[in-house]
């Protein structure tokens, strides 16, 4: 996604802002939010990608759930948990004890935020489609979900 | 809440299947399944919580965005991922290496179940609080939760 110079600016404050709000949070309560968010997302997201592939059958109650759930836990915005300094396990902590994100996260914040942003723009897409009821356009749509999300991990996450 | 040996054995019974079509995920994988949820859970309840004791001001907003969220995940049912066997970390595995289950959970499934049910119908409520847009309602209904909250972890999980 390409931006202007002058919305590149804004938003490198906005994040910054953002971020600073969050800089409170302890490191190994940010790592634990923006995974559970993250695990949360792939419950919801795993039936509907099946579904689109036909490897489950298609269940109109179970996609309209997980689509509009999808959106809603998005909402939370996990990538303001994405905190500096938060690159590395906690030690001595309870939590997953590993992080496998990437330091690009921190080298290039405002490509990481376009990778979000893209993702936010392709899970309103489903939810609509979910809500439309279109059978067709609710499976062609997690298509655009799931590349989003694999151009987000390729970039952003250890494999 | 009491229940009739009828009710009771149904429940045992849809207890049991529910947990049979579960009993494929892997011990790792229901861990962090519950746990994420319900990290996701406690995220959304905290500027609920927050808010009805104000200790932040009321944002109606945010009240009405986190109440409705935490509806939706709650309708997860995390008490799926309470698989048999998992009471006790994964060695190897990627995920917290922790859980703070209690044996209770399997010793005592209805009960389990009860404590699960009590929250649900208390989700619900403050779900339909904040729907109805009342203020003292919403933050009411917050008790609610709370309650139902630390009454399933005083009984099931590890302080």
């Amino acid at each position: 996604m390409k931006r202007s110079l002058k919305i590149a600016t804004l938003s490198a404050l906005a994040l910054a802002a953002a971020t600073a709000a969050y800089a409170q949070v302890k490191p190994e309560d940010a790592i634990r939010a923006r995974q559970s968010i993250m695990r949360v997302v792939a419950l919801n997201f795993g039936p509907l990608s099946a579904m689109a592939q036909d490897k489950i059958p298609y269940n109109k109650d179970l996609f309209v759930a997980s689509a509009t759930r999808l959106e809603a836990v998005w909402s939370m915005d996990a990538s303001r948990f994405f905190v500096k300094g938060t690159d590395k396990p906690v030690a001595g902590s309870n939590i997953a004890g590993f992080t496998d994100v990437k330091p690009e996260v921190w080298n290039n914040p405002l490509k990481f935020k376009d990778a979000f942003d893209d993702n936010t723009a392709a899970i309103a897409k489903l939810a609509a489609a979910a809500r439309s009821g279109d059978e067709a356009a609710m499976k062609s749509a997690v298509g655009g979900v799931g590349k989003a999300c694999k151009g987000c991990h390729d970039d952003f996450k250890v494999k």
